[in-house]
């Protein structure tokens, strides 16, 4: 099968790589012209010659850049050809994105993928959503790029449903990231575990709570012990934040969810500004003493009881 | 009546007068001899002699110092005489103490005190647990130290109940406090609303949230309109931790409470060891960069949706 | 001064009348004919006939009906008129209606109001949004509607800022509510405090808890001392959500708004499918009983330890 | 090696068959005679004959009988034997347990035991603590216990350090069961993602969030489509709870783990009092109608912005 590839990135590059070698032909486009493979976009369609199949673009880019990308290749393509939005878009930007492209005729399908950096190698899971006949005929290249095995690709529903699935997938992650680092943070501090790496390690295999991520916790253990030579400061991206919103519209409790999203804003502050008033009120009614803006920290001791 | 007050710090040496100002004798005994009524402890039981009563001793003095101080109180009183912990005990401790002076045939009576720095002008609320003839005989004492009007005493149940109460209470607060913190930061970080400062005080009158506490944070924003000069770091005492406790132990959901209470677990870090874990995963699996330990951390932009 | 109110409602109607109180004119209309001054919004206009002010017209009518209202104002108005909007709109919906408005150059303040049923005696509290000489103009009915003393009223800043600022209001409500609440059901799990609406009471003075919400929290528990005789089920208005929504927009950790939030959300819930994914796995994993959906459900006691 | 267990239950039966596929002698003792080899503690302890080891006792009873348990062996061994403690035990119960059984100079471990009834075919994972020598020792029955490959098992530190790694790792699977459990909810409550099921099957490769809960997860989800015939009811343990505590004696937020129990909490109450309070609230300062405590609860439409 062949297929335009918009985006050779982190990610882009290393799909490109797994989809040839499964024996596809991708005609990959990237600004950056050493690893692109046509010189803008209408090249890059031009170079799409296959005649047994519709021209099939998947659009691998950052966030802010799938708009201009979609709204250009609307003029280039044809009625009947396929477009992919792999990014990381939030679902509600899907119906919109397939309305305008099914204003000529051309077909949508949203696709989420997850796989990072092991991607290349273990394969990328893929949650889709779309026609049925449409993702019928991109199915070659699902199967490319899916893990081998029975699993790691869906076709969730219609339009939308794919990167609403994606967007729940990385809602878990940030909960279950957090239910690890809270139990890593607990074990560094109670000083009754002699070796925390070693007990992380110990964990993957026969208890209730191994997994992918426990894996890569250890991996992170084992080069850095007590994790000294990192900040504890962590991005979040879009989707976290839209499933705590999604489960905002439709009245679903998310506690853990909303909570390891609020770690993370909270670890991106030099000082929070809440804990401010905190300390103002507390010096209000109590003559609790306040820390000047410039005094240094200090960890306080656990009250034992 | 006659009272032996033990600690004559912000709380007691405010309290002492109170009751004084109501015609009532106070011996007061500190180790700070400068302002205290007797050498030490016997001394100050030898200075209660009125005959019509039991010889009362409020003891206010903090947590680490109440087992010895009631402890060398069962030596120097008599049966039928009264102990009265007005400290921020556990409620846990306050039966075992009462079993201690019980040996003696001395009674027992736990007060929580609330008030702080505005307990002297103001009055303390008091909530007592006890037995009902022995608080009865206490209330000249409770009606000197509550505030005017209606409110601000309670004899809420047996031995206990006072400082159960009193945790309730700060528990209660914690909550209150974080909520007005949560908006505070909101309405900083939003860049919507002018003047913060006037946007809490016009809430004094007519809203849902006027509060004391509400009043003290206008106070607090009048002398520092952004809270410039103060660092986003709160202590926490005892009764916020165990009333997470007892929740637990009664299989009761507090997630306000309890959110308060990491808040400001938290504001105490320099840096937080569960985001150290955050930020290494997420460098495992999808090569996201790690800010090293001596980075300097910058605030996000919000994505905009 | 003369005012058009549209939505003549709980809220509506007791304004008119405070307005009316107050000395100033108000035509009101309503669908219910027999509470309206006027047959329908065109009538209500022409009957705005001070020669010495813009016509004012303050919307007060459900979110869902708030765009037609507008939509029909922008018709019958005229240039420099004013309308104010005091529902519970988004924020984000006041720059729409004020650019929709000022297209025939029609002013637009949008104004939150707090108050409730105790609005009429003892005032409301306004928050509101838009351009000084705008607000200046309406400062009058402002007087009228908000609180005897200092308090109750602020120009937050442009349009949108008094919604914004009633939002926070809103949001920093329910954190208190569920400070409170959670605090009631500890207070009656622990079976150690005798009086729980005297322990309530008794906060109202020298305690750093006391508010207006305690007081009604004091008045319902002295009708129902345990609250036996309502379902524990509560509703949410859009203003709690968008304080979340908000929040995330700004990357500020709101863990207690947000718990408050998702209390209410898992209130209003027969079964939870989230605690039904739990009990899933753990009778996969341990071979724990599940109860069957038929099942009547029990409290479980508490672990002692 | 010959090893007395006491406790043929769901767990300790399937150890004993365990560790005697290994080729170990095993002693079992139930009150259940019908499975048991022994019919008293002495009688057990008298079967354990082996002169080249001390006597060792494995105990895996339910937490209320534990005590007792180990006061019998006190008498029963002799010095230098060892008790092993598998069951859920506090791990601050352990140290005073190493003391009971130092005066006779009996040796103490304790290990948490993760496995459920998937362990007699994958082996239990095992995180212990104790003396260096004492574990050393006790290898080869752990080594019968654990799943085959490099994991585990882990001697984590000092008397103690095994139920507490093990206390951790269960808080962790709270927090990773509710990050799964409020995915679930969301996506059945969204109505976008057309099969569920297969949605969270296609997860188990690729992603991030693969992990052996997952699986569970899918498992369940494949016999029951959307988890109609269980109720939304969940158990917790004491393990869950004392993290909570533990984490709160160290200063340690962990507001995911936190959320996690108190789903658990509030899933088991028929209603929830703190909602009562809530809903009081409101319909004192609002009028909001309340639900009579008899009245059918709904599900209330979500709000759309």
């Amino acid at each position: 099968m062949e297929l335009g590839l918009v985006g050779l990135g982190k990610m882009g590059g290393n799909m490109r790589q797994r989809i040839r070698n499964a024996g596809h032909t991708v005609v990959g486009f990237d600004h950056n012209q050493d690893i692109s493979d046509a010189k803008d976009l209408a090249d890059m369609v031009g170079k799409l010659t296959a005649s047994d199949q519709p021209k099939v673009v998947w659009v691998m880019v950052p966030v802010q850049a799938i708009d201009p990308v979609i709204t250009e290749l609307a003029d280039l393509l044809s009625p009947g050809d396929i477009v992919i939005d792999g990014g990381n878009s939030r679902w509600t930007d899907d119906t919109r994105r397939a309305a305008q492209l099914a204003e000529k005729d051309i077909k949508f399908v949203d696709c989420g993928v997850s796989g990072g950096v092991w991607g290349l190698e273990n394969g990328y899971a893929l949650m889709c959503g779309g026609e049925n006949d449409v993702v019928a005929t991109l199915m070659p290249i699902f199967e490319a790029l899916k893990p081998e095995g029975d699993f790691g690709f869906v076709h969730a529903g219609k339009v939308g449903a794919g990167h609403f699935s994606k967007m729940v997938h990385n809602g878990i992650e940030y909960a279950i990231m957090q239910a690890y680092a809270e139990g890593f943070e607990l074990l560094e501090a109670a000083d009754i575990v002699d070796n925390v790496p070693e007990t992380f390690e110990s964990w993957r295999e026969g208890t209730v709570i191994r997994s992918w991520l426990l894996d890569l916790m250890v991996n992170a253990l084992k080069e850095d012990t007590h994790l000294d030579k990192i900040r504890g400061y962590a991005e979040d991206s879009g989707e976290g934040r839209w499933t705590v919103e999604a489960a905002i519209d439709h009245a679903v409790p998310v506690p853990a969810i909303a909570a390891s999203l609020f770690a993370r804003f909270a670890s991106r502050q030099d000082d929070s500004p809440a804990m401010k008033a905190i300390a103002a009120m507390r010096n209000q009614f109590g003559g609790h003493a306040v820390k000047g803006a410039e005094d240094p920290s200090y960890a306080t001791p656990p009250i034992k009881h």
